[in-house]
């Protein structure tokens, strides 16, 4: 946490591993305001539960975005010059394209295009979702597809990538700095 | 191999992805007797198959102890001074708490709260299963909320945390003396 | 990529986590001509689609073996004195073999036999599927079991071993020369 937060950190996990958490303590290192860019919103009582624990733990230092589709232009229009965002996460981003009848390459290309001009670092949290049994219908394996594409696409523009498993950081692609 | 044991490790890995075999393996290193502390019981033709194959794998070194529910006491009361203690596995622990209608944040305070008193060092196997695509029922998403919440608490009470895949560490939290 | 390639490798990784195209960047990194030993036939649509993506990627330095089963047959004929050979992938071969009513762990230890005596390096790569929540069905737990053994089985027997996550490739074993 010591060291200095990167353009760009991908931060990867699976279910309840700590993955939001880590971020947001990266985010929390960088003086100035704390933006939590939600790509969830609080539609039924799992989601809107799931909200308010992570809104508890983040203290009052963070400002909330929801941004369900439009990730681009939220980092483009609603950031400031100051500080860090947290988009968290792009799991769910994606599963709200797919909802939305959306291509997710070619929202993934806009999201890329759109990160230089972001002024202040900024951390995405995705979901490794490709480790189990290959899904028994065709949706469930287009999105693993779909996640695992983005995953490599967003990895390979981040400065830094960690994984995260029982709350422990693995780096996959250190910063520069740190290489 | 050749490092010492510490109080607390966590050996964390998929299905048949060698854990149990590492953690046998850093039980044994240590001089003395060693204890296997099953959180399965030979209920099913599927599991008492699995506890045979793990028995067979074993030497005469080893102990058993069945506990399905009572990690703490088993730990506080079951075990010497002298060896090391193989604890397989916390996921099916927590399968067994759910089951009996347990608390499992209760459940995991109370075994955390015991490993201070353990004279031995002890060895957490345990499965991470976040890693897949999202469980379709809310049972089973549940579960992987729960067990993800699990390997993070042991995690951070734990001295040193190795992921096991295809047989092969991986280190996630080095033990203090390797640092 | 400028390290040279060992005898054996495997490369390890979830869906769509890039690591056919990191196996296809290690064996072209070698002089010579490229074998791709497909275990996929290009039966229903899904698949064919696949292996078309998977063609295009590759260049004209590579030619095409399929082989469903016989793995062990398929290098120890198919392949040359000159370039090196990629299997892709063990996790197709294993569902291969259960449907044609094989035991894998015989035919592993074909395969693994029959590796001394290719001539040149063999790049492996495999799914890993056990990370997720357990499957429902008895059919996808016992495939999940085969594919872990078979992964640990090759890894035992390759040189060095990667995991791939999101296109990032982690080094699990490295290679006598690297340690």
């Amino acid at each position: 946490m010591a060291e200095s937060l990167p353009r760009v950190t991908l931060v990867l996990g699976g279910a309840r591993s700590g993955k939001s958490a880590h971020a947001e303590a990266l985010v929390e290192s960088r003086p100035g305001p704390c933006l939590y860019l939600a790509t969830a919103e609080a539609g039924d009582g799992e989601m809107a539960e799931r909200i308010a624990a992570h809104r508890a733990r983040r203290g009052t230092r963070w400002r909330t975005l929801e941004e369900p589709l439009d990730l681009a232009g939220a980092l483009s229009e609603g950031v400031g010059s100051d500080g860090a965002v947290l988009v968290d996460c792009l799991t769910l981003w994606l599963s709200n394209l797919l909802a939305a009848g959306r291509d997710p390459a070619e929202e993934t290309r806009h999201l890329l295009k759109a990160l230089p001009g972001v002024e202040v670092p900024v951390v995405f949290v995705s979901n490794e979702v490709g480790l189990g049994i290959v899904p028994m219908n065709a949706l469930a394996r287009r999105f693993r597809d779909e996640a695992g594409r983005l995953n490599q696409a967003v990895a390979a523009a981040a400065d830094r990538v960690v994984f995260v498993a029982a709350g422990l950081p693995l780096v996959l692609k250190p910063s520069a700095a740190h290489r």
